[in-house]
């Protein structure tokens, strides 16, 4: 993969790829809200936008992400309200969530890590910024739907963990292994820990 | 009007009135709370002055609106206070609240795609910023005084749709009419829908 | 104390121990939680980072507290981890919770008043950079944790206008005493007050 994309390419298909996956389980945790489509768009855009949006106020990039691209959100806007016609007529389809949150997490923490490195921030900088943006749009919806944030829930006990542990591995191999085969290393360690333990004893 | 005054002044005086209406639905809301004067006044200036904070941050424009003037925190802070003395003994005005929430969206979704368009923004980012500082107050207010966001509601499902018209009207025609003629028609019709929505068979 | 080290100095030490108390006051809140020990480090960071972070974006000061001295992060997650080893077998110690997060607020509005004055802002926002700073993160955490936010419970009537009176002292006093002598006066009275509304009838 990496010998048919350069890394700049991969990070921009793995951030749209993310956008798209969380504005999805934005769409479907409205389920059942009684809400129109435009409150499903605003939190698909919220949740997928949210946690990089954070990241990159703290760190003062500007233009923010969905700014400097608009195609981030289009894409949010486009996922989200896919979502809602295929879903609109299914129960809350909670697994399917969860699963699409893990794949969001895992790839917006190894992106957040690689984006403070490659502004020279500290790795406990780079780590934290991980967690911000993997978990802090999902908080967000979590919220905003009045659910208990995963992060907090007895099932989600290992999600911060989780986009910690994608992120310390990014850190700690950066400029050992070419980047763009670490990042796609530390998006599977994330991923994999995380549906681990949701579909072991641990759930 | 826009004979009598410029369109600065106009912007001005629409932000100034926004920021007092949504002050007074913060105070509003924190009825039957048990909240002392200051937590009302509190809650009133986080949900007048959250969204314009939220919306001149991302854009990077700096100093924010009630850094740069203090007169919006003024504003915030009185309104609140007479509220609150108003309101002291009355039950829960739920439809006043509503109302004076409506007026306050509608006129900050405007202002808030004209912020955008001033400085060069493409047009969906516009429309982003005008949903961001019409709704991102209310939703603090009502994340803090534990409601249901008005926007998550059965009541509020139009209410991001509303935001969004007035935006899309604003953005659409703009250039092509006066400005302050422009924001007139735009916050007129984000309001209308707005009110429609709320007193017929949607409610 | 102001004859051993500088007003420099005495910044540091106060913000580093706000850091401490706000980040064991987001330990102490996961109790009864079910959290993993990264579940209540999280907390703990945002509780106790929180307040300074909004603080730095709204007055674009870059790079935020945390970026620029890792300590305070590494100050948060040491505290909450041990605040988790040490209470795992408590039940939810409620008044040492409200103890500390008292001192955490007193010194967070004193010094965000502190760091508003030195960048020549006027009195009143000021007051409101105390507000944000001596607030905003305990707010996060009890919305985070779905508590009724402090600041609107019937015991925390006064506890937005603790922050506010240390503030004000300080704003009102600063230039005529000796900085590092008005500073722990100004906290004084905020923690007094507040102690004093907790432990009289106000409770």
């Amino acid at each position: 993969m990496n010998e048919l994309m350069s890394t700049e390419q991969l990070i921009y298909l793995f951030d749209v790829a993310g956008v798209a996956v969380f504005a999805i389980t934005g769409a479907l945790a409205a389920q059942g809200k009684k809400l129109d489509i435009l409150g499903v768009v605003v939190l698909g855009i919220v949740t997928a936008l949210g946690g990089g949006t954070i990241r990159d106020i703290t760190m003062d990039v500007h233009p923010v992400i969905w700014i400097a691209d608009t195609t981030y959100l289009w894409t949010a806007i486009v996922s989200a309200v896919s979502a809602f016609i295929l879903c609109r007529y299914l129960t809350y389809p909670r697994r399917l969530m969860l699963l699409l949150d893990a794949l969001g997490m895992s790839l917006f923490a190894v992106l957040g890590a690689q984006k403070a490195i490659a502004l020279n921030m500290p790795p406990v900088i780079a780590v934290m910024m991980a967690m911000i943006t993997g978990c802090a749009g999902g908080m967000i919806r979590d919220i905003l739907t009045r659910q208990i944030p995963l992060i907090l829930q007895r099932n989600g006990e290992l999600y911060a963990t989780c986009a910690m542990l994608g992120a310390i591995v990014y850190v700690a191999m950066s400029g050992l292994i070419e980047d763009s085969m670490l990042m796609m290393i530390s998006i599977t360690v994330a991923l994999v820990v995380r549906l681990a333990s949701m579909y072991t004893g641990l759930e």
